[in-house]
């Protein structure tokens, strides 16, 4: 029961900072639109850039150098899948931002890694940003990672913070030669990408349902403060999930929508099935913030009834050992005049009279159920 | 009062699984849309497929074995009710679904148990899930089963997790030669089944409404920790009913609004009333929900005020007897030279004192409202 | 102060069940639609039929027998107004149902009385269904009964579940024979009713703000768990109220809105004023609500601060005394060697010592403002 | 510290009912519509009539006598405005009415001191109802009266509960020749007389304000039950302005939006405005609730950490003095055999074991950070 | 632990007004609309008015008198940039207003500094305000200061309250000849003015972050009642921010659709880039607020907590010694016949008495799980 323990324990679950929720910040204020500004964490690692080529019949993968031919991949017959991992290389970005006559704008969202979830319709592609959720090592926290998708005619660009992604279940089957994907366009492996990214948000919730699960046999069993920091972690946590996830739906919903004719009509019915994905996430999300608040409150009414059981052991020995400390007090005064003193049965019959009064008490706190 | 009951206790009442809430864990995140994966749970029951083939003079009922005719039945002029207990055979469902002609999402959300309720039009078919509701025995918790239903021209399937359902009553009006649905089609067929599981949630409500009076009499009797556990578990499974009720709003919107020529324009009306039954279980429910709070309310009301009636008593008997005990301990004293010692009448004088000090006090908590 | 009280006293607030507020058991689940089944308390008063016929000359007032022939009362040229008081005799139901062309849902509708307020339209009729409240004996708790209202071509059919209602002076409305009421039609006496009822929700409010207030000064004065109990009661009879009082806004809106030609245009504006009145029956119901919360608040602090004074008391009387009595334990030992004990000043010295002592904590505790 | 004075005060702050927050009790529930029925507090005062008529050149301003010609007035080429202060006398009521071919609704509306605001287009008229706030002596509470404003074709009868209003200075610029409004319609004063109305909310929210600030020192510094009081009674009085507001917007929204000839097109801009009041104002209505609902928070929150004070002076006297009392006892005790006692030195070595322990206790205590 | 110190304290951090919140008083209520009074804090420095001209090729930046004529440069050709820090010069903006032929109403808003974020669309110019938020020295509380914005045909005008602003950005990416800002028009302008105030919001909420991730840590550690001043502190800048933020939604949606000439087409997705990032502020300012929630409850349980752990200690160490005391008090008594007192080894059997019952006790309290 040290006290500073809380502190040691907390620092370490809440290691991670209230400002990864926020992180938001633009471009110096007043700076020009377009201006590109990588506002990730610091990373050493190199930016990788791999090329995914592919039609019906041939496949070709491979990594791509920075000073690639970005203006003649853009003119390639074959569907092209270009993954971007890292976003500080700004040169970068700009070189395939103009090859593929992306809008300022947004080459400035796809480096601006705090970015909301969203949809925008442009004349020559359809841009979405997105949260990519993966477990922290211990499963205890979620890390965050924005990507941005250009859905073009004929290829589609991903950028990503950071390598590893929950794509290689796409991959393979695209590396698979039969599979449905390798003969539709830029749209359906749009619609996988998203896909993949929105499915794994179910792994996430169902680690943090075993984490709810074990904090409530905690709650339920023997509660410490300790446990109350758990649940306050988790529901910060569930704050990143649901920053991720809220706006999902009205993209979801655009993407349903849209009249672009770089959506084909037979992609409409996946997209549909993401839409209701999202909101099955979402219900899914909300419901483990209901869970966890009631969690919050079977807490603080374990507490308090602990406090109660404490303080009542407290009054009954209080209230029985107090007045007859001070009987015995009164006959250990030393007055010269106490005619009981001389009295041979006196000494008994007080005794008699304590283990009385000791028993009324006992039955007044067991008639109001303290025992 | 053994501290360590609760936990046994709520090991008891808590025994269904957080995860159950959010079991919507959907096809490994990446895998192509259409990958059936059975995500219920384990189960070696043999999966059963029953046919009711009726029209208006004839009744044909009978079990199917797995490797029935279904595209034969599928061209059957008679209305053509098949039903699946059991999602597991897989192969099963990839038959029906290619005589049927179902979408690889339909068939893929048919075994995905942890769908939403939702409600799909294509072509030709509608495609309905929903979830069943039953009590669990000993009547604490409730049981959540997925209900997929396509409504075809001609021909109604139904997918259940397990068997036993709540559509004995309806198979008993088939029966009956006489009733009104043997003379109406696929969509009268799928209004009934649908309003049957409808009419269940009023079941439920009503067992969950009994254990809210059970709760109210205890919390206003004498609750203990157990009975916030109660309260607690009563809210848990209030969530299950809610997720399986918030969306079925808008899915019998859906149904009513429909222009798929699927539906006849005479079971509009019925399709009305089910939407009626669905806003009155939401009322009942969310009317519930908030009940359940002010229980907790009340209960942590109830707890305050224990406290304070231990704290009184500890504070009344403290009050009186520390201060004579003092008293006695002043005379008890062996200093040389003590006056009063010598005096006869100090002894009954001092006990006077202490009465008349005992009783003021009394009087003074009286005034305060505490006795 | 007996703690077995609470019971007593609450079983008496809390006469009326949970279950009250939810009862909406329809029919047996999967039973075929339109099944006649009476769903109220039982009852066995007899069902009684009155009769109001009239227009601006005549005016025919009757009881009914239940074999009346009601297919002529139906062709009847004046204004009909067939009030039948108990939903128990199923087939007087029946008989009026078909004598008046009335479909089989809206017939299930009228004896299943848990139904939420709504308004439907036919083509031949409008049918209402709403929630008369009136008083229980002691102003306490609410009966909230069904009322269902067909809206025909000459006459209107009203449905209620016991004898007695708000409706008295209606009829003295219509006998009293220069009425605006006696020229006007079926849409315009309906509007009364309905009229009547709505009014009638604020004399409901009226007694629960009489409650409030009293609750009110209960709380502010000496407040004891009794009036959590009673702020939970209110609480729940506020449930009942807004159960009625919700779902009528868009009723009173579907009606103003209506395109119906059962519906004059002239009895708009009667139709808007009831909107109005629904509005601030909301309004008035929300605000109450908000107010009953408030008390909660006010009794949960007040019972902080009453612990807060029990505790004062507490810690004053024994930071005192404690330490004053463990002085005089010192000079109550009977070591050989305490040469204090022969001082012959020192016995008055300890006293003083003891005073100061004493002195100085009360002054600690003025300056900390715990007296 | 006298426990009975939160009684007298608070019956001095909540002197206002609750019932006038909900005072909207209709005419009797079934009697006719339009029947008049005052429902205001009951007033001694004279029925005023004030006519202001102008154009352009010309102004004349009287009071009016109770027979005089109104339907002589309903024709006047020049702006009329007829105010009224009070509304018990019904009979002049029914002449304005019939004078200006008022509905019986409208004339029943105005004189149902309950109201809730809202806006009614007529043919011939337009009909306001708002609710002016005035400031009860003290400013502790609110004063909120119905006004009644009808805009016809070249008048304004405006009605109100009482004597003394915001609308001097509209008065004084009317009587100013040279104003905007003297060659302005009747449209263009009804805005001069909402705007006014609108305008003064904000004089009640600053004096809230000034309310919110004292009290937050209050809470800040040393609260007692008594600042809960207030808080909660501010509450209160935010209720009977949210009341007059809410429904503000609606109100103002439609007036924007008529399409109705008597609103001229220049006058739009002006009902704009209001409208950004109207909004201005709920907003800030709506960030005062918050701050009072985290005043009441941090009240709550320095009870409890009161209470913790209390708690940590006692557990240490107790926890200190106890166990050295105890030590006293023993060598208090009478046993022939107790070999310490004779021991020269074992009288200064207990009072240096006694010295320590009370020192390691308050070290542990120090530790704790309790000192 | 001086218990004045929370004031002195708080009265550090509340030292902004919650008046501030509110400022909002319009025009005396019933003045003409279109009155100028300026509302903002009484200020002495004088009203500096900027002009920036600029093309694609020439620009002109200069400090303008007060008498400057204004008519003018509303006719200049060159995009004509015209700022004024201090608003308390009412005839600069009459004139001002004159020359650019502004509403009356707009010049009573742009001087009226309570006014809410607005879009106001008319024939010649479009009328923004909105809220420019900075930090006050020590980065505790934030300042709000109204900044209004005309959008004409070749100028913008801009009306701050103070000197300072958060544009030098934009003015030096003017300065910078090559800019894409110095080849658009007013509405490009007037764009970059918005966006470098939205983008400030971020910096705001960072500040505020990193306060939440301070008094997070405070919580976890030792939190005091100083704590929970900082929050609720914390929580009020946050209504400020909210107050700012919420109606810029609106704001950027009308700027988004207005269809007004003044706005290029070209200009549309910066706005929408506006847009964008003000509902991401929204969003985590929302998300901020959550967290400050949880900071209190939080802080809530852990002052529970606390005085649980005083409890645990007091009831400890009273319940073991009071007994015992209780014992050598019985021996202490002064009977003549006491037979125990004579028995040699009673003494230390009677301590080894007293030590068995502190240990039993000692292990009830563990078995507890109290030690």
């Amino acid at each position: 029961m040290d006290p500073s323990s809380p502190i040691g324990l907390a620092s370490n679950l809440l290691s991670r900072p209230v400002k990864r929720l926020l992180r938001a910040l633009p471009k110096k204020p007043g700076a020009a639109p377009g201006t590109l500004v990588y506002t990730g964490p610091e990373r050493s690692e190199p930016v990788i850039v791999r090329l995914l080529e592919y039609d019906r019949d041939v496949l070709d993968e491979r990594t791509l150098s920075h000073q690639a031919d970005f203006h003649e991949l853009a003119e390639n017959a074959r569907l092209t899948w270009l993954n971007v991992d890292g976003l500080n290389d700004l040169d970068l970005i700009q070189a395939m931002g103009s090859a593929f006559e992306l809008h300022p704008l947004v080459m400035e969202d796809l480096v601006h890694t705090g970015q909301r979830p969203k949809f925008e319709e442009y004349d020559e592609y359809l841009f979405v940003v997105l949260r990519m959720l993966t477990l922290n090592a211990g499963g205890l926290s979620v890390r965050s990672e924005q990507v941005g998708i250009i859905i073009g005619d004929g290829h589609v660009l991903s950028f990503q913070e950071r390598a590893g992604d929950v794509w290689e279940a796409v991959r393979e089957r695209i590396r698979g030669a039969s599979g449905r994907i390798r003969s539709r366009g830029a749209d359906y492996l749009a619609y996988a990408l998203i896909d993949a990214i929105v499915d794994h948000y179910f792994h996430i919730l169902e680690a943090f349902a075993e984490q709810v699960e074990s904090l409530e046999e905690e709650v339920l069993g023997s509660p410490t403060q300790e446990t109350m920091h758990r649940i306050h972690n988790l529901r910060q946590e569930m704050f990143v999930v649901r920053r991720a996830v809220w706006p999902l739906r009205e993209l979801a919903n655009s993407l349903v929508r849209t009249e672009s004719s770089l959506i084909d009509s037979g992609t409409g019915v996946y997209l549909r099935d993401v839409y209701d994905h999202t909101v099955q996430v979402m219900d899914s999300a909300e419901t483990m913030r209901e869970v966890v608040s009631g969690l919050m409150d079977l807490y603080l009414s374990s507490v308090s009834n602990r406090m109660n059981e404490v303080m009542k052991v407290l009054t009954i020995m209080a209230s029985i050992f107090i007045p007859l400390t001070f009987l015995a007090g009164i006959y250990g005064m030393n007055f010269e005049v106490m005619p009981e003193l001389g009295i041979p049965w006196a000494y008994p019959t007080l005794l008699g009279l304590m283990g009385a009064v000791a028993i009324g008490l006992l039955l007044f706190f067991r008639k109001r159920g303290w025992l």
